[in-house]
């Protein structure tokens, strides 16, 4: 699909979209779905047909003869075109793009090291899924050249929130912590899936607004997202972190 | 011109922005240019040759036929196709939009209301226009079914820091206040505008850092923006504020 240079997905990063899986099948699926539709919401933006989604999604995956690979789908929802500076017109008519490439997985525990720039969690967008994402983009590339593989944001509060592409987990004893979603943290899928293997597995888990101290008692550090499933952490802040057993057997089992 | 759906600057808001006055020429295209070259660098991207965005800008106004209009002339610069996820490609190899579109001047004195959505100063993006637009959209829109005309934002630290699409004046007796860029401010073209005229006329000008509760006994509230000029504040929360009549004297005289 030809994308007009008058869309406001581009021109104002008003839309949303999701990072789908592909192993020879769509990974949890609905829950993509969900999330952006409940995003839509969020925004007062028409919310697509799971159905559409579905659909748009198998087709980038065969157009791009990634059938029998590991691959990642992106699903973009934007406000189309029009409107007057940011007034959105009426009525928004949104786009659908989507769009399939090789995903191999990670290489192996992340090195991470604590961003400058600050989670706004002053925006409901710290929650949401959404296009502006060019905070992250920029924490990422001073990690890379810190020679770190990505970064950690903390929130404007200074607590710790995520990373720039990723949920953040760790242990403190036997309990198994995650930043609150108050902390302007995405509702990963990944995030869920985690939470719930855990608590299934008899564990505690606390979703907390904790300071960057409180990661230096941490143990296991783990990454989540939906490409990489859960993903150790090797260092923070060229500390180096050792790597917990019980991240493996957190990690959703089709990852 | 034609945007690949794998566009950086669609998918991640990696890139920056002008907007630029066409009165049937191109009004303070150099202030333009230099600050989109200032926010390459800031974000690690190459710049544009200014002769190339001023030759883009005149081929799209002479496109959309608006020679003889008062026209907006969108300039997009985009990190361009590629990369895995947040990481760039190398090299990368940005990519220049123009677009135009007619640009009445504003209807009047604007009606402003306080967003919830704060601005993030802890990010250098706050500073810059870049395609990061999404809170300032969502800011409109809840300024809109406030019955108003444009949010007034302010920073992590609840400091004034600008309107949702435009910088922001007043005067304390017969100083002339703007916020501090460091308040998460815009560099605007028309606010360096402002203060030199202000001070060549012998005013005293003052950027910066003050409370929400700093506005309350504040005259002559207005807006700036290359579009705009110099726009009075009729109303902030539904408190009516009288217009000033200096107002008029700051704005260039070409807008």
């Amino acid at each position: 699909m030809i994308l007009e240079p008058s869309d406001r997905g581009l021109l104002l990063a008003d839309g949303l979209f999701e990072t789908v899986l592909w192993l020879g099948g769509l990974v949890a699926f609905a829950a993509h779905a969900a999330r952006l539709r409940a995003g839509c919401v969020a925004l007062g933006l028409p919310a697509p047909e799971s159905d559409d989604l579905e659909a748009a999604a198998l087709a980038a995956v065969r157009d791009a003869g990634l059938e029998a690979a590991r691959a990642a789908v992106r699903l973009t929802w934007t406000a189309g075109a029009g409107g007057r500076g940011l007034d959105r017109p009426q009525p928004v008519i949104p786009r659908l793009f989507a769009s399939a490439a090789p995903a191999p997985p990670p290489a192996g525990p992340a090195r991470l090291v604590t961003a400058e720039i600050a989670r706004n969690d002053r925006s409901p967008a710290a929650r949401l899924k959404t296009l502006a994402y060019l905070d992250n983009v920029l924490a990422r590339r001073a990690a890379r050249l810190a020679g770190a593989d990505a970064a950690l944001m903390l929130n404007t509060a200074g607590e710790v929130a995520c990373a720039d592409a990723a949920n953040l987990f760790w242990f403190e004893g036997e309990v198994l912590v995650t930043p609150a979603l108050q902390c302007g943290v995405l509702a990963g899928t990944v995030r869920a899936a985690v939470i719930a293997r855990a608590r299934a597995a008899g564990l505690e888990v606390r979703e907390a607004r904790v300071p960057r101290a409180a990661l230096e008692g941490a143990a296991g550090l783990f990454l989540t997202n939906s490409l990489i499933g859960a993903r150790p952490v090797a260092s923070l802040d060229g500390r180096a972190l050792p790597i917990d057993r019980r991240v493996a057997m957190l990690s959703p089992p089709d990852r």
